[in-house]
């Protein structure tokens, strides 16, 4: 495929938040963008020249919206590997492709894939039923976390455990998932690597943000990190390992624990632009959703100079209940065009300076 | 009218690339947008939530449409006073309402309105036929631009007159429309004001560019414009003045000619988000789409602070045929999504740091 001239459509997989971002990015570039998701109304469709009302299931609505697209990417993890692999079976640009769907999909595949990778985690165990939880949570000192392997996010479908739990109980309230159980990471802080590598293989990456969750959602992204220049340096090798592994086009984020010593514990990768990521339009010489576009259009990577200090809060339920203009007093505000504010749901977020 | 909430519906009379950034602008911050105008592609549609195809004249389909709106704003200055007037009429918010339309898309009555203001122009005269013409052009020094009092932009409906030219083939060229006849001005720089009125009467002014024009077409502007800071004051008040004598709400561009000795004269204003200020984004904590966004919204103004020197330049025409990945190595790129580069014709521009 060669590189997108303006007025190209990119076809975004998704209809949420991150797909709304990307395709005002594309708009100004001069990209049309067509929306797919099954959603009536969706944040993303609001902002794009047109919307396909499909299940991701649906092969043939699949393949009938990809016809009027020049390439297709996706904003979500949880798009089947089935659909991304019949788009590209039918001769579809699809970027950054299924193997990062396939991967990330998958804790267990995930957590092996890293390894293969030469990436450290957290050490982890199949676990298919309950009895093949004691003898790794004993190894791992006696404490845990039980994850479900597929469709967790934001620290839904995960428990914590330590010896003398009821572990059929824990695995019960997981609904008897396959899982995976990992060893817990005392760690100091936890960073993420924003990566993007282009169609021909070069790669850059944001400077990290150093990421503070509460109840297992993203709270707070600030940069710099704090982080040593040699531990962001092997996060950053990580991170190219990574999507060189996969020839993955696009933006890719990797999260890692960091050790009181700077070990580096990869947790998980999302093979799409990230929350964590959220500061760099207003910091940055090119934004993440900017970044990606460029990588799918199959043009070459903008330069991700950071001009000053900065941090990104969520915005979280209620607290997008109060009046918009009072919040944009408080910094750069983006709001997701999200009709309800349910508790703990992603509504937008403030960029501020820092310096 | 009290502040608008995050979700309501902002409608757009015109489709054209200052709706299409006032379209992205206003979803960023959680509104929906609906652009009004007769074309059935245009680029502000294909980021907007809807797109009601009518006609400006259609007082019918413009009263079906607002209804469906929270608040109605134009990107451009055609939109006929009557359709505003229809909809005020029918109790819409329309902002900045229809006079500064009626004021603008007259020349003549536009210069007097400015005087009237306190704001000095160069001088000028009614022309409706040939024989008015030779008067005033000597009292001029024997130069003059002659103008259609409507409809022109971009340098189209004027040309330069001396004293021995045949004023009727000129007029005639003119369509022997009613006119305007205006001095020349031996201008040293142009620069223009952009300024923002919210709904409670506060004011705030961006710095001001210095604009570089090409066959009357808009090439540069460059921030800051090197003026002295007496005069820029100046420049400013003069702003000032008008949008009061308006009550105008939103993002306003005064334009004016700068002599040797200092002395501004105004040229025209525009009543809407300009040319001149697409640097904004770029390089303030608010551009002046998100301004004028939040200006008709209700919402208090954002700050205008400048984080650094800049410099904006129209890709006019085929200028905008070059690959966009290479265009836009050279600064940040906006297309505005145009099928077709006719010469002239204002396809993008790039916003450069300069410091």
């Amino acid at each position: 495929m060669s590189a997108l001239d303006a007025g190209a459509t990119i076809g975004i997989l998704g209809g949420g938040q991150l797909g709304r971002m990307l395709a005002s990015a594309a708009a100004q570039l001069g990209f049309d963008v067509s929306i797919y998701c099954p959603e009536v109304d969706c944040p993303a469709a609001r902002v794009a020249a047109s919307h396909y009302r499909g299940e991701y299931a649906d092969a043939a609505a699949l393949l009938d919206w990809a016809s009027g697209c020049d390439v297709v990417t996706y904003e979500f993890e949880n798009v089947p590997v089935a659909a991304a692999e019949a788009l590209i079976a039918a001769g579809n640009e699809v970027r950054p492709g299924a193997q990062p769907l396939q991967v990330s999909q998958d804790r267990l595949v995930e957590k092996a894939f890293l390894r293969e990778c030469g990436i450290d985690t957290a050490d982890f165990a199949e676990v298919n039923t309950a009895g093949d939880i004691a003898g790794p949570l004993a190894e791992f000192g006696g404490q845990g976390i039980l994850k479900t392997r597929r469709d967790g996010y934001d620290g839904k479908g995960q428990v914590r455990l330590e010896t003398g739990n009821d572990f059929e109980a824990a695995h019960k309230a997981l609904a008897g998932a396959p899982c995976i159980l990992e060893a817990m990471v005392p760690f100091e802080r936890e960073v993420s690597v924003i990566i993007a590598r282009d169609a021909v293989g070069d790669t850059l990456c944001y400077d990290l943000p150093r990421n503070e969750h509460a109840n297992g959602i993203l709270k707070r992204s600030v940069v710099p990190s704090g982080l040593d220049e040699a531990v962001t340096k092997r996060a950053e090798q990580a991170a190219e390992a990574l999507v060189h592994a996969m020839e993955y086009v696009g933006v890719l984020a990797l999260e890692f624990f960091v050790l009181e010593d700077g070990t580096l514990l990869a947790n998980e990768f999302a093979p799409r632009v990230h929350n964590s990521g959220h500061w760099t339009p207003e910091a940055c010489a090119t934004g993440q959703f900017e970044q990606h576009v460029r990588a799918v259009a199959g043009w070459p990577l903008g330069p991700v100079t950071r001009y000053h200090d900065v941090e990104m809060l969520n915005l979280l339920g209620e607290e997008a209940l109060v009046p918009p203009e009072v919040l944009s007093a408080d910094g750069v505000l983006t709001l997701y065009g999200k009709r309800d504010a349910k508790p703990g749901r992603k509504m937008g977020h403030l960029v501020r300076r820092r310096s």
